[in-house]
């Protein structure tokens, strides 16, 4: 196997991501700017499908109309001539100091009105250069103290901005789905709506629910030791996993985003899994950076890496379901599937309250998990 | 202010919880078995509303018939006698080797049928005894490897299994209530529905929304460092707040179930205020249990501080609504509410999507966070 | 009580910390640059007793001979207007590009030496504005990936370079004495010495183990939910507790040093109980910054709560000392104290080992936690 | 590669380690006792060289003076039979009510009595059987709230057993190492030398400091996130890697002991290379247990995949040092080797305190850590 990517592999970055110059809070940029031109056309060249931003990614916070025309032409011939597509566009609403205290949960009206704005610009962008999914990232709403801010009312607040924005996709005829990513904290003490999970909850009390879906990262599960693959679970079972932001991160620590696979072996194959097995066929977007000890073409490096992972790793899957003595295993694991309870009859239902159980005999059958699992980890090393 | 307890505070106790008897995986038991009747007499005394049981806490798995009806019957005498209610039944789907590899979620269509059986039975008993709603852990619904069980399966099973039991309420004419506790591991690696959010997630999914609520519990999303307020806020307002878990727990490790607010003070001032002043009228229940180290006696100063501590953070709260410095910084920190951009109409979208905003000027407005908070810490400590 | 600081309360700041500008991973300054001559005037104003600092938080990097001198003359009268002391100062080995993969750690022999000279240089600086204490923090020793960097030589490497440094200050005449301070992660995927207690067993391995103390970060072990008292205690029994660095920290997250005691309410109560009671009596340096939110006046109140707190918690102390009945059951707690079985003598090890214990009755003696721990409780919140 | 364990190996598993019977703090045992017999039968047919015990893991804590002899001498023909060593021993410390509260550390002299006639006993019991190393893990030793303990105290306690213990040692010429075994929680709400390094810390202010050495847990360390391979560097650097207890776990949560290698692929490569590279030649001892799922036959599978596993990460070993693209990108990272600035002398000093250094060259050098760090993964994964 060569492992090497392909568009139909629907791989995508963002401009951010092969753009980081390595700032941290310690310390200064390492790398130069990177042109989103030069961007694209290298992420081309390694076999990226496709390629995401955020408004200001691409276009100045303080450009003109001449700029942002010129920007959007360049941008454009470039992504015409290396064949990318622009699945994905989101809004910056956290860099500027503005945005300190939140954007669509701010106190401020006048700030929560400006954000608004910057979206719909942003949406407008977006949707010029092909954008089908639109990322929202709340990374400044939130508090580091609740003394003088209701978490209720930064829900109603919340709500109340994905509603307007969905009627004005609708108003707009966006062919746009939107995708709520969540965090549980940093750069904020507490970020609303911490989890996927939190996202699932909200998402059925909003005004145009099938609109919106969610986008779950890696790094943000992972960082409070949540099972990624679980998160994913949910939201695939309930027609919602509309995006998906691939990297990795040591649980319990500030957020990484690392190269897809550099650490969490295991839990990424079975993320993996779920994805090729699991009906999901939208973007594979990789949310991460190179390490800031990088130059300019370890970038590259990088983003090779998180292709390739992601390549291995899918070979795996279809190993591990191919393998018989796996399979075998799985299978003994799983038992005899027999009738269900359900659903619900008033008979059955009494039948059942007086049905005699044996419990030490249904305690009783083997589940191999340890073997299993051990074939796994001699699949995942290469040693079977 | 003394602080004594009383019925209309609404505190309630779990039978396990006074009846804990510290064994843990290091170390054996260190407590007598407590009587559930003398535990009902003690926390009548003691100023608690309610007691509340898994089914097995009052009648042992392998009781007859007989056995089951006499001490039902004593207990409800000493309910009576107390004055105490049982506002709370829940189902111990945990404790037994049959539901090693999960109850509602297992492989086994036996085991998840005799899961349900289990719980018909205790929903029985607990209606018998008053409860008005039942609790739903799924300790032993998770995994430790992924190799062999399907989150997706995990997800679907156990909304048959509670889809069934809504039907079981309804059919029996039960005015019950269920609210769905998550955690996120412990004892399985990993458990299913990791988090309070991911059951607001899955309850729009059920056959039966309406019935069914979350009960989370301080501890289980302080593992994970979640801020529980937060969390609580979202189920608040979604309606979906029916029961809650009062305990406490240091982030990053084994489940403590400590006294109430022996730790987390300023976190549990914030959720004691969005109780008190966010509407929710339903049980105080204390989760928790007596440190390892503690005598029979020790169990009873544990629960009398529980309650001593919720009422001093209440008095708190009242302090801090009265408090004119204070609210004149909160006040401050909200500023002054304008319009709002929603709803969305077109024109008025337009014409936003116009404006001029002054970023500089909407990021300088000061919002006295650190003076606030140092005067919230003050009150918590009795130093204004 | 007023909780006014004076400097005999021995409360210095860093000039990085007041003059943090909020600039984080996802956003920009926020705050002006703030001269380290106001600093120093403000700080006085407010209470504290000294400042602190990195070489280049005073003398920029690339400072000529003459702007150094002009710069240490103006901040040297603001010493004395103020009436400031400078009673620690360390070197930025971070936030230069140079520094990206460490700096007395690093692969290159180049820039090892370049980070000898440049905290020679940095001692001489703090050396002559009057400090005692020269603090190393090795924010960029450490790693993202193991596999070209061999752990045994970092420290190896640490430990050459912290030798050297010895030396010159000891051939210098300099009365300093080193201050090592951990930290797990951030900047760096892991960093070497990731506790405090790692230096503590680092420090025996080296030339001049007398000179070399630890500086232990509030937030630094927080992070890793360690026990922060508990962590001092070994470095204070140890004889080596040479400064501190207070702060506050949610566990399990990025680096937040927030204002003191404004999280971790408890566990800085028996830190204080610890410094005030064990015999330390060398600088309460807080490292802390204002919330991102604040303006520059926020940045002051944020002075002011650190100090403030830290005195109300010293009063807490001193009640919890003089409370009668908090100290009986201390001493209940405590017990009897009888003989030692120590030291070793043979003939009664032999006795020992043949006496009979009754390990029931010892395990019945009552140990009154919860009702202590409570009273702790009330004292804190003002409830007693 | 058959990766068949061999003595030659030197695995050895605990007793306690195959024995586990299941129980958890929510639930009951689900496997039968092990007679220690049987168990040291089975390991030597999985080609383990030896086995480990707690005192009360051979022989029951009530046990007459008789049946420790016929216990002692079937053990030791089983020993025999099957060419097993008992190359480490330690006490148990923590599952009696007695040690509730600490046993070296309690505040009743005559539990610190107890324990130390208890381990003297063990000791005898161990060199009886062979032990070289003796382990002390202080389980019990912590509190859950400090307003009674003194850590210092703590610490003071701990020393005066250790000393002791090793005096008892000398007298009695036994040819034992100490080897201190640390974590951070659980069972106690903290444990004090919550980290390997806090041993570290301690062992040089003993008073036979030679010895005494750590035995790192990697669970112990991944518990609060630590990087395992730099903890075991540390000991190892400082000579005093005396034992090492091998599993796994997943961070920020109750300890799980799992299978060696089944969770942390990448960190435990590191590990394994560390000790196959860096001189240590004691005993490969895993601490960890089988799924609480698993039936009796699992627990063999759980144990061959231990030995497994490190087989197949110590032929990775191998494998990345004589891939000749890994070597030559490892040389690249590390760079020309120059001149040290040590050892200090007066005039060198002098002299790189005038030196000029370039920081742009200096901080422009390539390190292709991602590059590299992609090899090291598809090695892992077997994709070179």
């Amino acid at each position: 196997m060569t492992y090497e990517p392909a568009p139909a592999d629907r791989f995508t970055f963002g401009l951010w991501t092969v753009g980081n110059r390595g700032r941290d809070p310690f310390g200064d940029f390492v790398r130069p700017t990177l042109d989103p031109v030069e961007a694209v056309h290298k992420l081309g060249e390694l076999g990226a499908w496709g390629v995401n931003f955020h408004d200001n990614d691409l276009v100045p916070i303080d450009a003109t109309a001449a700029d942002r025309d010129r920007i959007v032409r360049d941008f454009r011939r470039a992504l015409e001539a290396s064949g990318l597509t622009v699945p994905m566009a989101t809004t910056n609403l956290f860099f500027e100091p503005v945005f300190k205290d939140g954007a669509f949960t701010s106190h401020d009206p006048g700030i929560r009105a400006y954000a608004v704005q910057k979206t719909m610009r942003a949406m407008d962008l977006g949707v010029e250069l092909g954008a089908r999914t639109y990322v929202f990232w709340g990374g400044r709403e939130g508090a580091e103290v609740d003394a003088a801010k209701d978490p209720v009312d930064a829900i109603k607040r919340f709500r109340e901005a994905i509603d307007f924005l969905c009627d004005y996709a609708i108003d707009q005829q966006y062919a746009l789905r939107f995708a709520l990513e969540a965090k549980p904290n940093e750069p904020r003490g507490d970020i609303y709506f911490p989890t996927t999970a939190a996202y699932l909850g909200f998402i059925p009390t909003l005004a145009h629910p099938e609109m919106v879906g969610v986008n779950p990262e890696v790094a943000h599960e992972h960082m409070i030791g949540l099972n990624f693959c679980h998160v994913v679970a949910q939201a695939l079972e309930a027609g919602k996993l509309f995006h998906i932001d691939l990297n990795d991160q040591k649980p319990g620590r500030f957020d990484q985003d690392l190269r897809f696979a550099s650490e969490s072996i295991k839990p990424l194959f079975f993320l993996v899994k779920l994805l090729e097995e699991g009906g999901y066929d939208g973007p594979l977007h990789f949310d991460a950076h190179a390490y800031r000890t990088e130059t300019r073409d370890g970038v590259w490096d990088f983003a090779r890496g998180c292709m390739r992972s992601y390549l291995i790793l899918k070979d795996k899957v279809r190993r591990f379901r191919e393998d018989r003595e796996i399979q075998a295993l799985v299978a003994e694991c799983r038992g005899a599937q027999g009738e269900s309870f359900a659903p619900y009859r008033r008979e059955a239902a009494a039948a059942l309250k007086q049905q005699s159980f044996d419990r030490q005999a249904l305690a009783a059958r083997p589940l191999p998990y340890e073997r299993l699992d051990q074939l796994l980890i001699d699949l995942l090393l290469g040693a079977r």
